[in-house]
């Protein structure tokens, strides 16, 4: 791992820049802050600086900017394509003390809050206001890390992405100004939008220190059906038939026969060892959900599903989700010694079972531990490749299934990264994705950041 | 009127550029092409050019870059700013001639369409497949024009603006450049965001030449109700109430007394002359829809509603809807020889019953005509100001109190511009509005725009 980069000059300044407790060298901090969820080698900050406002970011930019010293933002860590891997070390800005919710404003369905907040403790809270952030990656995100990369998640077929979600920011740029943008209006058209430069940029344009947030009522009744199917290829096309029936499903997720094994060996939930795709319906009332639930059925049983079991209720449901959401952790610890790439993908709709399909038929041909989870509504499908983690042979293959699998993403129209964002994972498919776009992307990013100090070596191929 | 101020030589190298037919500088062309349906004053352009194809406006902006010569897109003219006015003269690219359905993916709930598409003629295609693109602003705009505006409209409060339904844009830039930015797929989290620079930049960034829309699925079911107030602020203060109820309205306007005199007085319609506020409801069954609108009735009556008229007929309800869609030029009729300032704001929702009556109040102490229209459910307000042409001191007043509800909305958090944009009526306010992120709009607009050449004199404050 490379050792300390900065002049020990400027490891005094910044530290006399901060109250004491708020700076740290230390080895087991450094080393905290190296990785994220990913496969991407880790590499350790210089410093790593907890701001406690947004005077503090910007006097550590303002510094940072004079002196060329890369600054990379942290919310959780839990990205997964090595986003906030301080690959160039320099500081790291973790925000997890900014975690205040500073204005609930439930009657404009608008939240103040700062970046370290993880939306499970925003939303445990807005609970009581009948109010929720429907954005909803799983893991225990911040909200500066889900604006940072445009997350989404499981309710993003109905309710949409975090770009959806933002009203206002304030953004530290990397010269230490502070600016603040958007409106607390329910929609504008007043100039050219800068909310939606910096939610997705992955903290290479401005950090954000604030953001309001909208936020949308929970649903009165919520409904659960599980549809099981012979293959995934059929599981696929139900969910395109689901989509086009009008049913405006809250959660639309598929999973394959290996995802339900683990999750029927962790849970004890008993589920068919199956391709199965969980349905979530939300409405105002039950008798319209019951009502939607018979029409859910009708189009699965038309598209060959060989189960269908409605009705779930609140808890059942609620315990089935919880898995769903720690899925990820249990592959990891059923794969002692592995390590998982996870393939992030989203296609159109009509592409989805095709693309299903060839994530199927790489699994088996590679003869690989693998599993297909997908939000399928959206036609987005993560693929988890499982490699021993000294095995170079089983890593080429997964490189190689992951790179097919986005150039045939990328082949019917669809994107490199549905979710997770480019981070250093992604960088090598930019200029295929985006084209010309690229070169225009790199100029706004010139513009923002003229000496590349703000999470340098992500998103933009070298 | 200035006259022509471009070389003659360059009238005649632009006029071998495109096939005869597609190029103008007959006075009539250029007079219709000179004002838009603002009070600002017109400004003919030297030159009108239809192109045909991307290729053919790549030509012209290469040649009017070099040359430094401005270019103004032109969709139908039905903005309310100035937007499209051609302030300093030079070229207007109209694409009305660029008006192709280009492909309706109906599976992916996607359309790729030239700019000059009238939205209408859109949604009228899109019927026959259970679609529709919901921004709905009204005038017969063209997609160009609704994406330049960020246009948005009754329909807004379910289903959102332009902004959220563009997924891929073909832009020519500035210097010719032909960028296609955005992907097929429903989500993504690739890359620096181009498509919202572009949406609502007004042709000052770029002119779109194709674009990929999002479309909704048309809602099985329809039912409208009518609730009658006694006064402005106790609908506005309903408005508030049944945006809380989680009811979901897929529209909910706001009509004062003397916009219903209007409609009655055209259309014979019988509506109570008070203030009356339209609630749509979408659903996916009757029974559904039934129960509803028993939820609405019992919010509106304890709101203070005076009556409440549920379960209006599609045919009703669609009378009713062309009615409120007209209601613009039905009150340009009333008032001959009389100007139409229309003031357009947006709020938070707390602050709406409170610029209502600001609203109403600054109407009485003038002694004024004039009508107030809300996209309620939004916090939008309309307030239509009438004025005749010939009286200075009417206009005096009529401009002072558009200026201070813009500045009372921008004091409660709103926006100077909930949908017709900044053109030119609302640049004075930009800074107020925007702080230090306008000098970065500025930047941006340096980046991508460095001759000034596209849409002079519009959004950024002189």
């Amino acid at each position: 791992m490379p050792t300390l980069r900065i002049d020990p000059l400027h490891i005094e300044n910044l530290k006399a820049m901060v109250p004491t407790g708020h700076f740290s060298t230390g080895s087991s901090h450094l080393d905290l802050h190296a990785k994220d969820q990913s496969q991407h080698p880790p590499c350790r900050p210089d410093v790593v600086i907890w701001p406690m406002d947004r005077e503090e970011v910007s006097r550590i930019l303002q510094y940072a900017n004079a002196h060329r010293i890369p600054v990379t933002g942290w919310g959780s860590g839990s990205s997964l394509e090595g986003n906030p891997i301080p690959v160039c070390s320099g500081i790291v800005l973790d925000f997890s003390q900014m975690n205040r919710v500073l204005a609930l404003r439930a009657e404009d369905f608008q939240v103040d809050v700062q970046p370290g907040v993880v939306y499970q403790d925003l939303n445990q809270q807005l609970r009581h206001e009948g109010l929720f952030f429907p954005p909803d990656p799983g893991a225990r995100a911040t909200i500066g890390g889900i604006i940072a990369n445009n997350a989404s998640g499981t309710k993003t077929v109905r309710y949409g992405s975090a770009k959806d979600y933002v009203r206002r920011l304030t953004v530290v740029l990397a010269n230490g100004e502070i600016v603040e943008t958007g409106t607390r209006a329910s929609k504008s058209s007043s100039g050219i939008d800068l909310i939606h430069l910096f939610v997705g940029s992955e903290g290479t344009l401005g950090l954000v220190v604030e953001a309001t947030l909208r936020l949308a009522a929970l649903p009165v009744e919520i409904a659960g059906a599980i549809a099981t199917f012979a293959d995934v290829e059929t599981a696929a096309g139900a969910v395109f038939r689901i989509m086009r029936s009008g049913l405006e499903p809250a959660a639309l997720e598929l999973l394959d026969p290996a995802c339900i094994a683990v999750i029927n060996r962790e849970r004890g939930l008993g589920l068919s060892v199956a391709p199965n795709v969980f349905v979530e319906l939300h409405g105002t009332s039950r008798s319209h959900l019951d009502e939607t639930m018979l029409v859910l059925e009708e189009v699965c049983r038309e598209s060959g599903c060989s189960d269908f079991r409605p009705g779930l209720g609140r808890q059942q449901w609620g315990e089935l989700w919880k898995a769903r959401h720690e899925l990820g952790e249990m592959i990891v610890r059923r794969h002692p010694g592995c390590g998982i790439l996870v393939v992030d993908v989203a296609v159109p709709l009509t592409a989805y079972p095709q693309l299903i399909a060839t994530a199927r038929q790489e699994l088996d041909s590679a003869g690989l531990d693998g599993y297909i989870i997908s939000h399928a509504g959206n036609g987005n499908i993560h693929l988890n490749l499982v490699g021993p983690r000294d095995d170079p042979q089983a890593w080429e293959t997964i490189e190689s299934i992951s790179n097919r699998m986005v150039l045939k993403a990328l082949e019917v129209g669809g994107t490199a990264t549905g979710e997770h964002g480019v981070g250093i994972g992604k960088k090598k498919y930019m200029a295929a994705e985006h084209g010309r776009g690229l070169q225009w992307m790199k100029q706004i990013k010139h513009l923002f950041d003229p000496n590349q100090i703000l999470n340098p070596g992500k998103i933009f191929p070298d």
